[in-house]
């Protein structure tokens, strides 16, 4: 049980934290924080938060647990603030896509306190930002990676391990850099898949009409693109090395697949094809 | 009124449409023309088709309406036999996705009958494919592209115009060229981007644990790529110009990203990043 959780940034995933939780019976007093006076009131109204703080002073004094739901480029101002007011005995968590920049964020800002600190990655989430789009359920049945620094404090990890299983998430640890690496290939590289796809798109000459045309399979493909564009950009920036060298690698086999097509190579084409249906065909169920 | 309709490839759409038509009351008998005896016998006793054919001279002569529902890189070697044994005052048309490779297999195998050829492509149908996907709605609000020749009779477009419009479908006619232009962009690029991915993804060492951790927006993202590998290796050989155009756009969109990732040029990643957004928004309602 947590008595009092403080959320800073209260928006999909902040805010359907705090949601799920208390459907839970998981925490007391939900202390929500963010710059957006107007976002935390409508939180309130929702009755996802509790009380609404505009300053880190403010709202972290007292709370058994932070979690920081900015975006990922926000952390470590975040993190220096929480430094200076947050309680000895408080547990910090994270919500970022990207582990090695709040990882070393985190040890920049905490020093020797990074023992309190539990990085973590909800894998779920939507196009749809802000609290509004909350929702208590968005965590059931989905993975959550935590990736304990070496300072981590055992009972802070547990700590955190048990809010996400509260709220029906299946947790699972990892190493900072291969979580960085295996989110590069499944989530970061499709949204910039799509953001170009849609980008480039737009600015061809005929594009109204182009956009007309785009049938279901287009819809479903793009949909991510929809995503927040400043959300993506930290991310982009954040996780650079590994986005890299799957984007790079990416490149290299759209580009032996022009090559295939140009030389009419039906067969390698064929290949190619067949090889990505039985994988994409053996993601089963969730279908 | 359809009096004998002959589908010759009872698939996804060749099923479709005749179970659309029927459910329409547009035409009597349907004769179902194809190589695969089982997948025949079972479209009959779906009760999608009421006369099974394995040869194009048993199954055309009679028949007021031909529809092709094959493959495009079968569609010269069925036009060919068609030329041979269909009545000359049936009217023939198509539902193939690249419409020049098409018209041209259509001169070469009709001659001066192919005045009664109309090429259509109906923007519908799903990563699945085979009767057994058949639905009587496939079509229902959907668009369906004709691309009339010049040689085409007038009196042909109608009729086949008005066999998409009996099952919901909203008929626009463009040029050929213009055509596999924007179904090059909406269309077969997309295809190749998640068949691409996918192939990446799963030639990587650690694909198992890679999927794993393949959320939704992944799995939305990659659902084209569970498309008919056969279908699709047909339609890159037959479009290969248009897809050659915009491939090599997007792969230049797709370099100058990697280029402002990697020089940690956020303004314009951002900028990328809201372009696409906007864009994708907008197609709006049907989201």
């Amino acid at each position: 049980m947590i008595d009092r959780l403080c959320i800073i940034g209260v928006g999909l995933i902040g805010g359907s934290l705090a949601q799920a939780l208390k459907a839970a019976g998981g925490c007391g007093e939900v202390v929500g924080c963010g710059r957006n006076i107007q976002n935390l009131q409508r939180a309130r109204q929702m009755g996802i938060i509790d009380r609404v703080e505009t300053s880190i002073a403010a709202a972290v004094p007292g709370a058994d647990l932070v979690v920081v739901a900015t975006p990922v480029g926000a952390m470590e101002a975040v993190f220096r603030e929480l430094a200076r007011h947050v309680s000895v005995t408080s547990v910090i968590t994270d919500v970022g896509s990207t582990k090695r920049s709040v990882a070393v964020a985190a040890r920049n800002a905490f020093g020797e306190r990074v023992s309190n600190f539990v990085p973590g990655h909800p894998i779920a989430g939507a196009e749809q930002s802000g609290v509004e789009a909350a929702r208590a359920d968005l965590f059931a049945g989905s993975r959550v990676i935590l990736t304990p620094l070496s300072e981590s404090d055992a009972e802070a990890v547990i700590r955190v391990r048990t809010m996400w299983e509260q709220v029906g998430a299946e947790v699972v640890e990892m190493d900072v850099d291969h979580h960085d690496q295996v989110l590069a290939a499944t989530s970061h590289l499709p949204h910039l898949l799509a953001f170009t796809l849609v980008e480039s798109l737009s600015r061809m000459g005929n594009n109204v009409e182009i956009f007309e045309f785009a049938a279901g399979g287009f819809r479903d493909f793009t949909r991510i693109a929809s995503s927040s564009p400043p959300m993506w950009r930290d991310i982009c920036l954040a996780n650079n090395d590994a986005i890299l060298t799957v984007l790079n690698k990416f490149g290299q086999d759209l580009k032996r697949l022009g090559e295939a097509i140009e030389q009419g190579d039906g067969q390698l084409v064929l290949s190619i094809f067949q090889c990505a249906k039985e994988a994409r065909d053996k993601l089963g169920v969730r279908n």
